[in-house]
């Protein structure tokens, strides 16, 4: 990836020796634009984030993992903002031009001496190809790697699209994270890279859910370089970036999810012919979240009853004698009619796969919206009930 | 009960030869009050219940468990009304004084003839004593009778409440349903006893959660059959009775999270300190409905970081560092701050109890609300996903 180095250490953060400090640095202060996560209740880093981003440039990024620096108080802020220099002294740049990003245990003050020692270490290890190492640093429970790499052109000239995302994995020992960082060597102004950013983020890291609840840290963020000949400006040019950079922020999530904790399928549920777009937001959201749907999925069970009444909960306009439902291509429920033993078989039978498509139309106007989630299983369970024992 | 009769028979509905329908009888018609499911997917029975006690008397309800009467069109319409005229006919009643529910699976069609052989047996077991048959005959996974009975005076004058409920335990091989019912022998009138039973519901059934799954049939109905001396109307004698009434339900209500699927705990959420009501709501609801604090309290941690987050992300207005948590009387974060490692022995130890009690002190105003939830189990994935196998 053209203008990015990238490094990932071991300092100690983690107790298991595993790599749990990275950075990223670009030659050059890179286009940037991030998303945050919705919840109220914000760690320190993320309420730094948010203000480092405004300035639309971004030269470095750090990120811990073992330590969430969440419920930290002002010692949490101050130890975010003591991260930020050292970064900046390390790589000899502006401290207003350095991200930094944690993730591991909430409560619990970060390791300052570990920073310290372990910061000069990481920038000694930048690398342009040092990208796996970035990510292993990032990685909690996560059970592999996720990066998605991809490429386009504009006017003749190549561009890049590199994503990293860590999963929402329930970290030992406490909340989950969703952490992704994209590059890209395009040239684009920070107000248009928002832009893509927000729209790619929509279809992608704010459709998909593991248990429905959301963290104090998940952060999406994008550079962009603009070391390639690739001029990203409003009109087609901006339609070939966007289309790329979906589809790795859509690949991430899907990654995310199929890592989701205890996870043992992947599933879509895409609703349609909803009355307005919100209504089909509120029927895949419900479906998506009910614990009923996700067990039923763990069991391989096409249960039509469960995923109708979730979107007849969800505070969606429907009509019961109006639902079609269909697993992939077989419908089982038409007109609110059930098809019987017949076509139920024919869907158990696709329920078997470790990627399930459903479909509900509403049939009540032109609006869909789409959702991935992952199946319940025991071991969901046993990995949040029992990290004490 | 004065005024009430109950039975309880196997019709062989269910396929295991236990109770399957029941009934009560008022010997004289009843002021009525009922709430049902907001699910916009409703069963027949419930869609028909609605108008029936529009008219604010009802004289009988016959219950089956073993089919939900739900998602079976135009003839599952047909069908309810049947059950009804069935009913009125073995009772010589008015029909239109007739309320049914079904409870059990769905999609299928009511076997009519186990009903037609069923209602005259059930009619013919009708006992002022009856209330253990036909609470058993209402139950479907629930490991136990769920019956509250109370008593109090007004003026002088005796009166009994008693109520009965069915849990979400999940019908095999299908939905939740929730089903109550509350019997009384106060004279009262339709509206002051539909006033009565919002107010009860409220603190009681809407204030719940197993899996956060609302079903298609759940159903709250209250009776008064006069029979008593004690005359309810607006002021003090309404008081009494309705602080009965809202016992009767919020037992009941604990009764039903209590034989939760899978539940080995029984919790409450109480928030405090919010901004407005609705807060309140939002706050609890979210931490009741969470996954992970639900799994937490099966693993008897009192993961704090978890249930401050729920709020966090709930809606509501929230001060990540004015919030106070306590377990019982224990205190565990004040003004955002963790306690430290004594703090959270001492909360650990309450976690190993049967039931928790959670206060969450927003500190943001004076508004305040509760819920009672369970815990998440491997058990509740069992029971969810492996019904077909």
């Amino acid at each position: 990836m053209k203008g990015f180095q990238f490094a990932g250490v071991s300092a100690g953060i983690k107790n298991n020796g595993l790599k749990d400090l990275g950075l990223v640095y670009a030659t050059h202060p890179a286009s940037a634009a991030a998303l945050f996560t919705r919840n109220q209740v914000t760690a320190a880093p993320v309420q730094l984030g948010k203000k480092v981003v405004r300035g639309g440039k971004i030269q470095a990024i750090l990120v811990n993992s073992g330590n969430a620096n969440c419920f930290t108080g002002p010692q949490g802020m101050a130890d975010a903002k003591r991260c930020t220099v050292l970064t900046a002294d390390a790589l000899k740049i502006d401290p207003g031009l350095v991200m930094v990003s944690s993730t591991g245990v909430i409560g619990a003050p970060l390791p300052m001496d570990k920073f310290k020692a372990g910061i000069p270490q990481v920038t000694q290890a930048l690398d342009q190809d040092g990208i796996e190492n970035f990510s292993k640093a990032i990685l909690t429970t996560d059970t592999c790697n996720k990066i998605v790499t991809t490429s386009g052109e504009i006017d003749g000239s190549d561009f890049s699209v590199v994503g990293v995302a860590k999963g929402s994995g329930m970290i030992r020992p406490d909340m989950a994270t969703m952490l992704a960082y994209v590059f890209t060597d395009v040239q684009i102004s920070p107000e248009l890279l928002k832009k893509a950013l927000h729209h790619a983020g929509n279809r992608s890291f704010n459709r998909i859910t593991v248990d429905g609840d959301t963290s104090t840290n998940d952060t999406l963020a994008c550079l962009a370089s603009g070391a390639s000949d690739a001029v990203v400006a409003e009109g087609d040019g901006f339609i070939r970036f966007q289309k790329l950079l979906d589809k790795v922020c859509y690949d991430l999530a899907k990654m995310v999810v199929k890592d989701g904790e205890g996870a043992t399928k992947l599933a879509a549920i895409s609703v349609q012919g909803a009355a307005t777009q919100e209504d089909a937001f509120k029927a895949a959201e419900a479906i998506a979240h009910s614990p009923l749907v996700k067990t039923a999925i763990y069991g391989e069970d096409p249960n039509w009853g469960r995923i109708t009444a979730a979107a007849g909960r969800s505070g969606a306009m429907v009509d019961q004698d109006k639902m079609d439902l269909y697993f992939e291509e077989i419908p089982l429920v038409l007109n609110g009619k059930w098809l019987g033993p017949e076509a139920e078989k024919k869907t158990a039978a696709l329920m078997k796969k470790e990627e399930i498509k459903i479909v509900l139309d509403l049939n009540l106007g032109q609006y869909h919206d789409q959702f991935l989630f992952c199946d319940f299983s025991e071991n969901y369970v046993k990995i949040n009930a029992d990290y004490r024992s």
